[in-house]
């Protein structure tokens, strides 16, 4: 950690990261494409002082994607639109590096950079569903390592985009109709193995310098992507990790930094968090038992199926020990897998236990809102997490209790912000201003050198 | 034209139409990525009731292109945002068919509908200049011809795409479970020349069932497209067509629509206006003169190669004849340079005269607000166009004049609304409601039909 305090975000997960969360009291059932349900977690969020707020995404559907998915906002749109509602937090959207080209991302959120006043990040994911190359014109969905080595071509071609423009490219003169400084105009001219991008960008450089780049993979070549170009990565939590476990990850990740480069300040890892908050243990507990009861055994075993490329898991008796699957399924999202099956061969978990434990992981942060900052203090303090996003098992009400009850306490404890501390989403989770790789020192005068133009001079 | 009204929109070209604009006293230098000025502007907009608002775009920048534009917000983000800062006019925004995925611009435009309660267009583009292929991985930029083709497939995947869920599939549900009716959701499975989607869409059907589809090409290909599937054309008047050139574009492009199976009504005609107004006809000449008096000869002169596929014209003597230019530069603004050639050779023009002419073009509407609205009034009651989009030589002044001065006598003169007639895009424009392709009448009962459910039932 930089400083003494956290770094917050939360993630707008329509109804909330638990599957059947749309059946929750309170939650609107159409949260993924309700407006209102939306400005209302941003300003909650603002309200709390919270670093930024996250939209996930997903490319295909199919029948066991989780229903609340099916029919959800397209995150550029809707963070764009959320902008607008709010002035201090920072705005994070999820864009496929595997399915989009570099110069509309780079372009997308610089916009959103300069219409938001500095607070654009893009969440950069690879796709993990093999569907998503049916409904974008592909033989086939790329292999794990394949679209890591695109996504990490990707990335730094869009990075190669924001420095297209240095700051004080822009003259504005209308006297002598003098509009920018060419010399502060430069191509890229990138030619790599997927993209050809000659550049310049044509937006001009952002409050951000760079919209900050997030990143979630937490595989092998998740964590070596993150530590070569991401600066804030998500990693899982949700109240199944131990410190030991999250400190190992924090530290795994952050001592890749060093041979790109970068210092570990350059990289914020941020544990997703579910916490569960009653006045009392016993209320918070109660809680926790009426959202895990939305789900029945049949759709936790098909949302366990999810991970593992659906896999069919009716077909295991329920109450005996979890089954021994080898490499099945494991293609796509290595790292949940991994996670699964350690876990339920350490704790010993039948099928049953490991199913409803996946679809809503109770973990230590089911309590009272003090026991709930003491767990996140001592994760802080123990060096396992620069700060935490805030998933949510259901929404609003995860995101109300967690900013009405838990954020108040770390504020008073001194571990998180009271008020703003900066302009821009990169100010306030401390990392630093990116320099331009063209940027030079100021040496010859500018009247000498020739201008673009129009009109009369 | 379906009714006795006119439609009206705005174009948001940043500082305005004309190249040296953004040295006009009034207008905000760098308007193009300048939130201000675009939030006043749709305000102004939506004070005056016109129909929409559009932003254009481009994916290439070089030594010619307007300062204006080098460094400008991307269209989708800006438009978002500006839902935000409006309750009622239409949000069109530009994204090229030959540099997007079929799949993310019906997301995009569908999520944008949502989120603005059924005001969102698509102003479907071919990206006329060959440098966007050098910013887009490709090796070449397709032919004019090979950009409709594929742009007609890639519009009609998206239509398909918009038809991907019918208007009653989602439930909701909280009791039993049941989110939406799978009955109600369609693959669409296209397989053509160039793209393969299979769907569906991650996003139920819109307000407007479909955003509406705009588009600007006037060439064979451009008014083919146009006729197949666009819903309102943009066309160049800009002050230079005749009621007759006019009606003959407007008549042309409506007798293509039969075969295709539409209506005369099913597409609105839009031609553009760069109106120069001022409380006498001296006044409003004077002012005119100023704004052209912002460019020299030798920038107009570029601005006229632009054009011509950066034609050098700086190499023929500037007051001869316009030169012979053949079939010179003309590949990608076709319509544009067979008109700029057909005026220089049908009134005698100059290099200098159509060179200015062409930077500013005067036109008949620079005059008093009455000669305005009289001219447009013609216009209409010729049958030369459904009405018309404002682009405006200097913005926002232009802008501003025209709702102030303008507006408010189309309305006495009972020719332009007073107030919005609907909460749609699609009804402001008296455009027909789309038809799902898939919906069919209820004939079975919901109950008997298998679910989606997740939970107890």
């Amino acid at each position: 950690m930089t400083d003494n305090r956290m770094r917050l975000g939360t993630a707008f997960l329509a109804t909330g990261e638990q599957m059947a969360s749309w059946r929750y009291p309170g939650t609107p059932a159409d949260g993924a494409v309700n407006l209102d349900h939306y400005v209302q977690m941003i300003r909650k969020s603002e309200e709390g002082k919270l670093d930024f707020a996250f939209i996930a995404d997903g490319l295909y559907i199919n029948e066991v994607t989780m229903p609340q998915y099916v029919s959800r906002f397209e995150p550029v749109t809707a963070i764009s639109v959320l902008a607008a509602h709010s002035t201090r937090i920072g705005l994070v959207a999820t864009v496929s590096a595997t399915y989009s080209e570099p110069f509309t991302v780079a372009r997308q959120f610089a916009s959103l950079d300069v219409l938001s006043g500095g607070r654009a990040g893009w969440n950069l994911v690879t796709s993990a569903l093999d569907g998503a190359a049916l409904n974008h014109s592909r033989d086939g969905h790329p292999a794990h390592a394949d679209r890591y080595e695109r996504a990490a071509e990707h990335l730094s071609v869009v990075r190669g985009l924001w420095d297209s423009w240095e700051s004080n490219a822009f003259i504005h003169n209308k006297e002598t109709g003098v509009f920018f400084d060419p010399d502060k105009m430069h191509r890229l001219d990138h030619r790599g193995k997927h993209f050809s991008v000659q550049g310049p960008l044509n937006i001009g450089r952002t409050p951000q310098g760079h919209p900050v780049v997030f990143q979630a993979g937490s595989s092998e070549a998740g964590k070596e992507l993150a530590a070569q170009g991401a600066e804030a990565v998500f990693t899982g939590m949700g109240g199944v990790s131990t410190i030991a476990e999250s400190k190992r990850f924090y530290e795994d990740v952050k001592g890749r930094l060093a041979k790109y480069g970068r210092t570990r300040d350059e990289l914020k890892i941020l544990p997703g968090i579910s916490p569960v908050i009653g006045s009392t243990a016993k209320e918070a507990q109660a809680k926790y038992e009426r959202i895990a009861g939305l789900i029945d055994i049949e759709t936790a075993l098909r949302y366990l199926g999810r991970w593992f490329n659906h896999h069919d898991f009716t077909q295991y008796p329920l109450d005996e020990p979890f089954p021994e699957l080898g490499d099945t399924g494991s293609e796509n999202y290595k790292s949940v897998t991994d996670r699964i099956k350690r876990n339920a061969k350490e704790q010993g978990l039948t099928l049953r236990q490991a199913a409803i434990g996946n679809a809503t992981p109770r973990g230590p942060l089911v309590g009272t809102p003090e026991h709930v900052a003491d767990v996140l203090e001592q994760f802080f303090r123990a060096g396992a997490a620069d700060g935490f996003i805030l998933l949510g098992h259901v929404l609003p009400e995860g995101l109300n209790d967690f900013v009405d009850h838990v954020v108040p306490l770390l504020q008073a404890r001194g571990l998180f912000r009271t008020e703003y501390e900066h302009a821009t989403l990169r100010g306030n989770l401390g990392l630093p201003e990116p320099i331009n790789r063209y940027a030079q020192a100021w040496t010859d005068s500018a009247a000498s050198r020739p201008s673009y133009t129009t009109g009369k001079e």
